[in-house]
């Protein structure tokens, strides 16, 4: 069995894999140091940012280098990058993205794979691949991503990080690539679920939450229904952990009968859902680009814009109507103690090179099925790194209300303290 | 007297401008016919689109021709063009905006200004001038706009038309020009609040809310103590009528009240937040453009353009924790019931050509006071046109709990409806 990010003995301990080097890690576009703006509660951290996201004075690659090459170079730095080095980071470098943020993979035609140092033969994870191999390398504290399909919950569960997504709008996008802007949001990586924290109230401007009210937390059937078995087997014994943790909080749940009529057939409404809608943004917002600079892509990213390209923008009005009525559904059903509980993943990270990317492949759409949840409900999504399998770590996830960001994060740390407690016991 | 968007006897008519030609209007870039894609609530009804909304085909210009000439034709059609187009809705044009979106004023120095034509020697109010022009002048039914700082309500409330600010992020800005992402969304103006309403069905995706809840009515006191007494001279009978139709259901309520030492001072803290978190938003998405293809700006622009230079982006913070402040402190205290009242705008429409524009001005300052609420706190906002002065039609606004726009624009038809009746009866 690999290394858990929980240690050999179970014990929570930090990864010790500061022996990697930025080159070993292949995490980066380029490395560079730029100082803290005033000082703060990340003093002393280093973090790194996706190459999505604009740094003063850099081109912003957008992991394709035809974008690259067509873009004049940042002015200024995107505002999450000004809230994090105001607040005492100091930033050391940008990160391989997948290709125009377009994938779960972690594969970069043009840049490479970033190690996976938790499962080497494996992929990181996308498109935030960069920022969870520095990461999980012990390049940096923290690290910056964008999250629209689940491009920070993926590699945060392949890489066993913590990993936030926050609610829809929470977080300045201002100086990032737009991509599909209605699920577009900038989340961030940790080694440690209080750095996380920490990052967090930074970033959503909130004060942490001390106590955190007991939470409710609800097991979804749909998800745990489609994962694979040692997924399950990986996952169960961190129920048990729950369980014990918060008596008589834990409960079977499920979104066809939350939502009724509204959802009905599983998940599968919901990925479809997510997929037009996506498709449809992406094409609004990249379509004239593409027309102008015919940009060179890989072949995976050609294939995904092809399919884009194909949908029927008829449909978009179906699939908003849909997208609302679960939005509507889950604000309904969750007050703030409330978190849906999902795996992150649907399985371990894939091998590398196995053009898992193939969106018709199982992987992709049963791990957008999963991550579909929060993005189509615009909710808060962390992704802790509790669990692996013979192959990779894998994520569970808790899922908050709209709005409950910090709360979510003060249980998240809540739950790490315990199991820190209760695995070295 | 001018003529109020209520009829000269006070009965709700809609105004007679359909003599108004397109060129006596100079609300448009450019006219055409397009085709709705399929049939729908909006069967059979005209549309414009502001010029900062793709539209396939046709270059964005965004008021400025720097801009235009810099960025390639839209292939694909925003989508929200796309919603509309397929719900039945009939696009004639896209309309002048004023430039890069940045003012609440209406004057393009390169496009000139769209008529008022309900008073015509005053402004439309902008950033949306030309598609509040379209729609009061009768050339369209219903226009989209987009709504930063009040760029859909104040131009509403200057030309006497239903204008609807969303929630954030409620309405897909895919294929719309990033401005200030945080606060950016996609409005609409129409000169009857039965196609506000229908409109509204289509773009938030949901279904009209047939009997809406009995509202309570909280009118601000920070928001009427700041404007000229001719608009609350006009806005008073309006607030007796609303108390008729609502008994006892109209309050007074302070901000400073319900928000405590978060707020305090009135709105200034929450303007000068606007203006921070608005001004580095503006300058992450637009100043690598900016430094690259060297834009020519009209010169109020380019005075916008070095205020927005001269933030000191360490404050951004401090500026977003406040933000965060007053979004969670109106979330706290509002319900699905729960409405807002304030005047959308602080004194009639200025008169052309008198640098209203000029950001030290007191008009602009006290705008932008007044929108700042819902901008910040991410809410929805309606400016009724129930009220006239000697100068110019204004608007009352009603804001809601996020996510209840389906719910107040219920809320506002029926107003709509009571006051056709009790003002012709």
């Amino acid at each position: 069995m690999r290394p858990s990010p929980l240690g050999a003995q179970g014990k929570m301990t930090k990864p010790t894999n500061q022996q990697i080097t930025v080159e070993q890690s292949g995490a980066f576009v380029e490395t560079f140091s730029l100082a803290a703006t005033s000082r703060g509660p990340l003093d002393g951290l280093r973090f790194a940012v996706k190459d999505l996201i604009d740094v003063a004075g850099h081109n912003t690659g957008c992991g394709n280098p035809s974008w690259r090459d067509t873009h004049p170079r940042a002015e200024l730095h995107a505002v999450c990058v000004e809230q994090v080095l105001a607040a005492g980071g100091e930033c050391v470098g940008k990160t391989i993205t997948d290709e125009m943020a377009f994938s779960l993979i972690g594969e970069n035609h043009f840049y490479g794979t970033p190690l996976n140092p938790a499962a080497p033969d494996r992929v990181p994870g996308g498109s935030s691949s960069g920022s969870a191999s520095a990461v999980a390398c012990g390049l940096a504290d923290f690290a910056l991503g964008s999250d629209t399909g689940g491009s920070v919950r993926v590699p945060a569960s392949n890489c066993g990080l913590w990993g936030l997504r926050p609610s829809h709008g929470a977080i300045s996008v201002a100086g990032v690539m737009p991509f599909a802007p209605s699920f577009d949001t900038i989340g961030f990586f940790a080694n440690d679920s209080e750095i996380l924290e920490r990052v967090g109230s930074v970033l959503l401007a909130r004060d942490p939450i001390s106590e955190p009210t007991q939470p409710t937390i609800h097991l979804l059937d749909e998800a745990f229904s489609l994962i694979d078995s040692e997924v399950r087997v990986a996952l169960d014994p961190v129920l048990d952990e729950l369980r014990v943790l918060f008596p008589g909080r834990l409960r079977k749940a499920s979104l066809d009968a939350w939502c009724g009529v509204a959802a009905g057939g599983g998940l599968e409404p919901w990925v479809d859902s997510f997929y037009t809608l996506q498709f449809a943004e992406i094409q609004s917002s990249l379509s004239a680009w593409i027309a102008d600079a015919r940009p060179t892509f890989g072949p995976a990213t050609a294939a995904s814009f092809e399919l884009a390209r194909s949908l029927d923008r008829r449909t978009i009005g179906a699939a908003a109507r849909r997208r609302e009525a679960y939005d509507h559904c889950l604000a309904a059903a969750m007050g703030p103690g409330d978190l849906l509980c999902i795996p992150t993943v649907p399985a371990p990270a894939p091998l590398k090179a196995t053009n898992a990317q193939n969106r018709k492949g199982h992987y992709y759409r049963r791990a957008l099925s999963l991550t579909s949840i929060a993005g189509l409900a615009r909710l808060p999504q962390v992704s802790l790194p509790l669990a692996v399998t013979a192959a990779s770590p894998v994520g569970l996830s808790l899922i908050a209300a709209r709005g409950q960001d910090m709360h979510l994060l003060a249980t998240v740390r809540k739950i790490a303290a315990a199991l820190v407690s209760s695995r070295s016991g």
